[in-house]
């Protein structure tokens, strides 16, 4: 299976700790060693690093975990190749443009019968079932609302539908962002936290890595990290539900929609 | 004036040591110092590094050259701000997504009255002329080929007359590429060469770096570079002429279209 890793956070933030975690698990202390991607939001526009080769081996991955990059929305995918090559157009995130922003989609699961669904605004370039859910996915949203939204209620809706949709042709294990919210959905596995003050220690469990966020933070941030399995020992994380879609904006959960 | 610097190879090629020139001018031997991008084709995808700081002083910058990433198209782009606040959404490369391929386009220039233009399809992330001009010619070529044409010569006749109708609108020294061909379009300043067996030696012009190419190429490598500026100083660089639109596959020259 493929590991997701996401960030939500109130003020530009570093994923650097959550990232080193996720990254010994691209062919290390676990399976995931084809390719790998991460993609940080800079206002309307994402900045996407991809590397098709294991994120545990990878010079891009040792660069992003050096750099430091801060954000407020992080996307990012290990990929355990399950259908399609492993190329850099099978490398998640994926992006396209809508409204003049960047929407970014991460996925694991596979979803029968995917592609027999015709396409017609936005096209794969790879072979992945994920890239067509996407573009299947960012076609609806474009139909459905040829200018953005004024509130942001219907999206939100459209997208949960969607994801229904989606969840009933197999494991769609979702991280999806428009420029503004972060969108997580569960069908068979992810956890989530948030990190507020007062911050305190966290040791990762793939890697002999400890933080101190009381250091690095400011006591307003507010930071939630999602990922296919806990990266901590010493936190409590929290498991989304089977077909649990959340929602979330600047850190805090903006719309949960209980699962089974 | 932004710097512009690509390549068309007939075999995955690195492009380190021009880059390495193109750095140079980034804050160090020239002023163009507001953010570089660079865009690495990979089949039907492209692997973009941006980075809205000065190239000099930039830690992907450092990445990318030391890392050698090997591509047959390439487009780099250094940025000194007119129109447009430094930041990502304004960093070139732009790219957007059309039959399934990533088409690319970095710019220098000016384009009076472009923004204008109404736009249908693709919407700008940022707030520079370039990005207009191009979610511009993306709508026409859009229009024009909602499937990939069949043959080359039409979308290469539809660039074409696009980049005589934006060169009127002011300074347009452009580079496009469909994923297929490199487009390089010369409103005022940009030279190429051509290099292939029997190779030889070249010096940086902007930095003390030589390179021997026969160490580092076959006897079958054909690989076209195209800048700004010429790069180095023991080489014989073509002047590309004022209006002149050049088309490049697998280094070679497919379509030469004489300029003023």
């Amino acid at each position: 299976m493929c590991e997701l890793l996401a960030m939500s956070a109130n003020t530009p933030t570093s994923i650097r700790f959550s990232f080193t975690g996720l990254v010994e698990r691209g062919g290390r202390t676990a399976h995931h060693g084809d390719g790998w991607g991460i993609g940080f939001y800079e206002g309307r526009r994402c900045r996407l690093f991809h590397d098709p080769v294991s994120s545990y081996r990878s010079e891009v991955a040792r660069f992003v975990r050096e750099c430091g990059i801060k954000s407020e929305i992080v996307i990012s995918h290990i990929r355990k190749a399950n259908r399609g090559r492993v190329s850099l157009a099978n490398t998640h995130p994926f992006e396209r443009e809508l409204w003049g922003r960047s929407f970014v989609f991460a996925h694991n699961g596979q979803l029968k019968g995917i592609k027999r669904r015709p396409l017609r605004h936005y096209r794969p370039m790879g072979t992945t079932d994920s890239e067509h859910a996407f573009c299947w996915l960012m076609d609806r949203i474009r139909e459905r609302f040829p200018r953005p939204p004024q509130r942001p209620a219907p999206l939100r809706h459209l997208i949960r539908e969607c994801c229904e949709d989606l969840a009933g042709l197999g494991t769609f294990n979702m991280l999806f962002s428009d420029a503004r919210e972060l969108y997580v959905y569960c069908s068979t596995r992810l956890c989530w936290l948030t990190r507020r003050a007062p911050f305190g220690r966290a040791s990762l469990r793939d890697a002999e890595v400890q933080v101190d966020f009381g250091l690095e933070t400011t006591p307003d941030d507010v930071v939630t990290v999602i990922a296919t399995e806990p990266l901590t020992v010493d936190e409590t994380w929290n498991p989304m539900a089977h077909g649990e879609l959340l929602v979330f904006r600047d850190g805090e959960v903006v719309l949960r929609n209980a699962g089974a």
